[in-house]
């Protein structure tokens, strides 16, 4: 008799498992996915670019259709949610009927954090991590509102009010922090923030959204915590999302930050009930601390499907499970407009939580050789550990290429190099590309110096 | 009484050490240049640029003036050559008279290699690796040359290919192999050839260059082995450089490949002597193979620059040296028109010539997210150790950022990574920049199937 894997979620965790699964277990086997929505394997990633118009239809974020799936072997059933979980007896109630289960991957993503005020419920209103959002979102566009509020200044509140403004719309970015994008340095969130004052874009600051005006069950307006009202006939929320974990937690399984699921590095929950999961609904390690965290990304989602199917596959077929996930050095890439913005590693404030011991500086350099034609400003921040003298954490902020230079940081923080190692390394050196101390030799000479 | 260190040349290698060394000896030590140009610490690779008129002056080049370095407290002795090495009684003869040394650096650089044929003394036969050089160019381009034969097809040859196609002139290259760049893969050289077909450049591979016509002291033509001859009244030498080694030749040092001057890890070519090389004179190992190599490149040369200085500076002051020189992983970058080159570790002709056991892959990607307007073709070939599972080498070749991505592949070499701990990598994400999986990660995965 063969086994049955049920997969809750069909977006990047759980079609890459099944993906992975069908191909790999028995044909007594099978793979039961549980969508609640229509669509399957898409980047809500390019969702923002969709809105701008960028990227023309929602069908081009679509890597796999349903009808894929299903001609792969898989069997996925759509517009069905899961109700109840038996955890002891592995039996998961869902809209569609019971269904028996050896394994259960939880890959449920994670939902929009709605703000807890008046007039919340009103039209106009909405988030942005499915494409049933981007398609409402369109859909207020189609109005032609006349001014636009993002609340949040996170990755998806300031790509969406680069949507906006490329969309020539009236753009008002509110935001918890002093400067927009708080995972980041404030050098960098500074850079962003005069970007978005040079193109007119409204920044409140330091600013709670403490209730919404509405006429008519439309939305208005915007109350802030200091008395400011904005008005707004389109609110886009950007507060952040939290893990689906209801499942993890009818199961009674741990749940670490935001409520993510607690799991192995096999991406195994409860080994014993056999509760797996993956994706944004998932808590991950850091590599350098150790730290649980709720990092929210489809790349790691598409490698922690492929891991969780190797577990299950070992589980069912026996053997030592051909992947497991390390964890992640919180690699982020964004850009507004021209400025490309990245990170890896850990920030000031994560470190001094960590207390850790570490120097930090950062330089002004461009993007390549300074006389090369469009060369551009470029800064990058770099944290270095007093005592191993290691690399822990690098942010860059510029023109052109600003952005994936730090896939060559990510490595060598992984690699756990030194300050002194990447000083001498062989990095590309053309004057279109790189100035002859390339950026990141620069930042790292700077804290040599200082260490 | 002080000591005094002799540096023979004015460019990247010698001015680095020269400026080092006068901020961290006392004050009663020397620092004498000898330069035999009018010119000190300039941009050799940025030649092609400036002749291509994307950069305006070679002022432009110039990082450090010579009256900057006088400022700085450097005895520099400009238009002065070094005529007869008296290794053992440490006296220079130069030009400019007889210098005794406590210690001497040789950063000679190279010189373009000069084809042995008839006619190669005409007027209109130039090559650039130099400022007088391009000057030299620049004057026969003002007599608006009709044809133009770039005669060599590495990254020179393929620079001053597109800078005359920017210069709108009927240019031909002639190649001693099949494809341009012959230190790529054929992959890769196939893609430039195309591009260079497709932009009426034309291209004559696996030949040699027998003679020249000339006419009047002047170019009229290149003759080829297989009995071409191609109409030129400019032809532009681009078969590569030689280390200019003689005074270590004259020293009786040993000397490696193409004459480079073998040094030990503090750019010291013999300690008893006090003698120092560095910079594009100067051979380098291979940090994978241990080999000795000579790979003339500015990034290099400063290193080594700041190497040999430190290196001085403890013979001098006692102590152990700052830094060593720790060799290369030939981390290469260039670009023709719209398409970026680069690559790092070693070739598979290299790994056959090691006695390497190795697979490689190459994968077909886009630049970015498909979907994310702009994304361009780009293939990613990777080389893999059959034992050791260790990334060896990985060429990139297609539209932007093609070229940068190199340097995450250069510190995982670097740092020994192993094809298995580069799939789970925390590369950057997001639509704008990279697909879900990144270019590498497809190449590493790639490579996993295969081993």
């Amino acid at each position: 008799m063969g086994s049955r894997v049920v997969i809750v979620g069909g977006d990047a965790g759980g079609m890459t498992a099944a993906s992975a699964l069908v191909k790999r277990l028995g044909d007594e086997d099978e793979v039961v996915v549980i969508e609640r929505g229509e669509f399957t394997s898409y980047s809500a990633c390019g969702l923002p670019y969709w809105v701008a118009g960028e990227v023309e239809s929602c069908d081009d974020l679509i890597a796999r259709s349903p009808d894929e799936h299903r001609e792969n072997g898989i069997d996925l059933r759509l517009g069905a949610t899961a109700t109840l979980l038996d955890a002891d007896a592995k039996v998961l109630t869902t809209t569609d009927g019971e269904l028996s289960y050896d394994h259960l991957l939880i890959a449920t993503g994670a939902e929009p954090v709605w703000p807890e005020v008046e007039g919340a419920d009103a039209e106009g209103i909405a988030p942005i991590t499915t494409i049933p959002q981007g398609q409402e979102i369109l859909r207020q566009l189609d109005r032609k509102p006349e001014k636009v509020v993002v609340a949040g200044s996170g990755f998806i509140g300031t790509e969406m009010a680069e949507a906006c403004l490329r969309l020539g719309l009236d753009t008002t970015v509110i935001s918890a922090t002093e400067f927009p994008l708080a995972q980041f340095e404030n050098l960098v969130g500074e850079r962003v923030h005069e970007q978005m004052a040079a193109r007119q874009i409204g920044f409140h600051g330091n600013r709670r959204l403490t209730g919404f005006r509405t006429k008519d069950g439309r939305v208005t307006g915007v109350e802030l915590d200091d008395s400011t009202v904005l008005d707004a006939d389109l609110v886009i929320l950007a507060f952040g999302v939290t893990p689906r974990s209801e499942l993890a937690r009818e199961a009674g399984l741990p749940l670490g930050p935001k409520g993510a699921i607690v799991v192995d590095e096999y991406q195994c929950a409860d080994r014993a009930r056999g509760i797996w999961a993956a994706g944004d609904c998932s808590a991950v390690r850091d590599r350098q601390s150790g730290e649980l965290l709720h990092l929210p990304l489809g790349d790691h989602a598409n490698k922690q499907g492929m891991v969780a199917a190797s577990g299950i596959e070992a589980a069912i077929l026996g053997g030592e499970p051909e992947w497991s996930f390390p964890g992640v050095v919180q690699t982020f890439i964004t850009r507004f407009c021209d400025l490309e913005i990245s990170r890896t590693g850990v920030s000031t404030a994560e470190a001094e939580k960590l207390g850790w011991d570490t120097v930090s500086v950062s330089i002004d350099t461009t993007t390549w050789a300074g006389y090369y034609p469009g060369a551009e400003p470029m800064t990058v921040w770099l944290l270095a550990d007093r005592r191993t003298r290691q690399v822990r954490g690098v942010q860059i902020v510029g023109g052109p290429t600003a952005g994936l230079r730090i896939d060559a940081a990510a490595t060598a923080i992984t690699a756990g190099m030194r300050v002194d190692d990447l000083i001498m390394l062989d990095f590309a050196y053309a004057p279109p590309f790189s100035s002859v101390w390339s950026p990141l030799h620069v930042a790292v000479r700077a804290a040599y110096k200082l260490l």
